[in-house]
């Protein structure tokens, strides 16, 4: 079996190594696709370093077949086609005793502080499965988890039918978000800056612009006769995208915030004051965020694969690494891990 | 009858003026009592002379009895005990349609936009009447508006029986918001730094904490075991409060933003992220919260006129701006406007 090993700064090998044995309560996948994310991007440009070990297996967004089970595993078989939700919560803790583990501050994210997806054979504990529906090809599947992100995002973020969102980033997430958000009934605005991400916004019938040529604020405000939209999705990640948030939303407007900003940012608290605005602050997923991502798949009603761009061996992972970092023309790409 | 008119930056003069006649839908009040509000010394010192007209009556916290009926006024009568919640919005905007007139980015508040209570009789329009409960004495009346604004802070903030709270700043809003979320069952934490406050909050029962002695970060860790408070309330209006309200609270614990921040703030806007907190901005208050606040009062169970330190003559109006600008040992100043 072939593993792609994270070393250091943008330092990436493919190589040899050994299948690890299910533990009690464990199985083991036969990987199918693992889509490279924005986090394991960051890995690669050493900014996580204090955090992921060295050398690592990076990869979380993946699909599979279960090859082995450990012992105590009863509800599983061999054969099954499953996608993992990549967390290990402490389940002890007081945010865990909440219902909240999938946020515990103990919380072990599989595939970066244990191995990842981007090896042929991956053992996780069997209570991070969820199984595919039957009409759902492995290669959709490894789209489970970045949905399921979008699905817990518009959750929280309370999107309701016939409300106005803008999405302000249109990477991934970002497009999911809006899919997302549209199949609940939202009218959609993406924000993007890169020519391809628009053209492809478009492609899905959002209405796209480009905050560099056009004035995001003044055209939302026409766009609603002066009132603001309902929701935004703070998924850009800068500062700009912070000092934009709050002008565009209607009076008790909703900010939904779902980039990581490492570093704190000036935010107009007047205005959220001014207008009673909400920040609601998103992170990964729960159980039944999976749930909805899976059956929003079977549904076909959502053009999810769309955003696939690119389909490469596991020795494609350098190169697509230095096409995120560069902006290149691609969307997720899909990694064949077998 | 007099009234004490605000001219230009802390200049302040009572003098005699004349009765405004109710006009259609309107109701002339004997002004029993009226408190000093922060905002009222805000405008004191100048800072919102772009907004307030010049000479201006101010004062909005206030208690009194209807003394003459304009046309068209069905459900009062003279002598009826009233408060005044003091909001006139358009009615027309999208924010007036969804029932959020409260908060109407046209809406003009009176005693701020249109002349206040600071005067023996105040004519004003019916709608904004609420009527006190016989058992209500007149000088706890004039209550009713900052403790509507807590109830407001508290319902938005969802404060719910057996939840932690922090109160950062612990002037009159602090202190009712931590006395209604106490009510609510919530277990308070007072922070403030002016020793009389401090003074008052303990004696009002609070855990009172003095941030300039006490680490108060390291203070609710070890009083949750490191898992931080439900709800924090912002109510000091400092940067050094936005950078603490952070790092007080559990997973998916809220702020509840009642201060006023001119500028932007820098946000951790990563812990925001890291443990899905949210940001709830609050403004005034809704009809509910002067229904909530008055029965409240009616009901005895909360000691909020232990919050009245002084009651002045209107002539005590600059006397009193002054000693709240050098945190004098006050905490509500009502003063006698009839």
């Amino acid at each position: 079996m072939k593993a792609a090993f994270y070393h250091r700064d943008k330092e990436i090998s493919v190589g040899e190594c050994m299948p690890v044995s299910p533990g009690i309560g464990e199985v083991r996948i036969q990987v199918s696709f693992c889509g490279v994310c924005g986090t394991d991007l960051h890995v690669y440009h050493g900014a996580m370093d204090q955090r992921v070990s060295n050398p690592q297996i990076l990869g979380h967004e993946m699909s599979g077949e279960i090859v082995e089970l450990g012992e105590g595993v009863a509800d599983w078989a061999k054969g099954d086609r499953v996608a993992v939700r990549p967390l290990a919560p402490c389940n002890e803790c007081p945010t865990c005793k909440r219902g909240h583990g999938y946020i515990c501050p103990k919380l072990k994210f599989i595939g970066l502080d244990t191995p990842g997806a981007f090896q042929s054979s991956w053992t996780v504990p069997a209570y991070t499965l969820h199984r595919l529906p039957d009409n759902v090809p492995l290669k959709f599947g490894s789209l489970v988890e970045p949905i399921a992100v979008a699905c817990h995002d518009v959750r929280l973020g309370q999107v309701k039918d016939g409300e106005r969102v803008v999405v302000i980033g249109g990477g991934p997430i970002g497009m999911l978000n809006a899919l997302v958000a549209r199949h609940k009934g939202a009218e959609v605005i993406v924000s993007e800056v890169n020519p391809f991400r628009i053209g492809m916004a478009r492609s899905l019938g959002f209405d796209a612009v480009n905050p560099g040529e056009t004035d995001l604020v003044k055209y939302v405000e026409d766009k609603t006769n002066g009132d603001g939209v309902d929701v935004v999705f703070e998924v850009s990640g800068t500062s700009i995208g912070v000092a934009t948030m709050t002008r565009l939303l209607r009076v008790r407007g909703r900010v939904v915030l779902v980039a990581v900003h490492p570093k704190p940012r000036e935010v107009d608290l007047h205005r959220f004051f001014w207008r009673e605005l909400q920040l609601i602050a998103v992170r990964v997923y729960e159980a039944e965020d999976y749930d909805e991502a899976l059956a929003l798949i079977a549904s076909g009603k959502v053009p999810f694969e769309k955003l696939i761009t690119d389909v490469r061996p596991l020795e494609g992972l350098k190169q697509t690494f230095e096409e995120m970092t560069q902006g290149a023309d691609i969307m997720k790409v899909l990694l064949e891990c077998s």
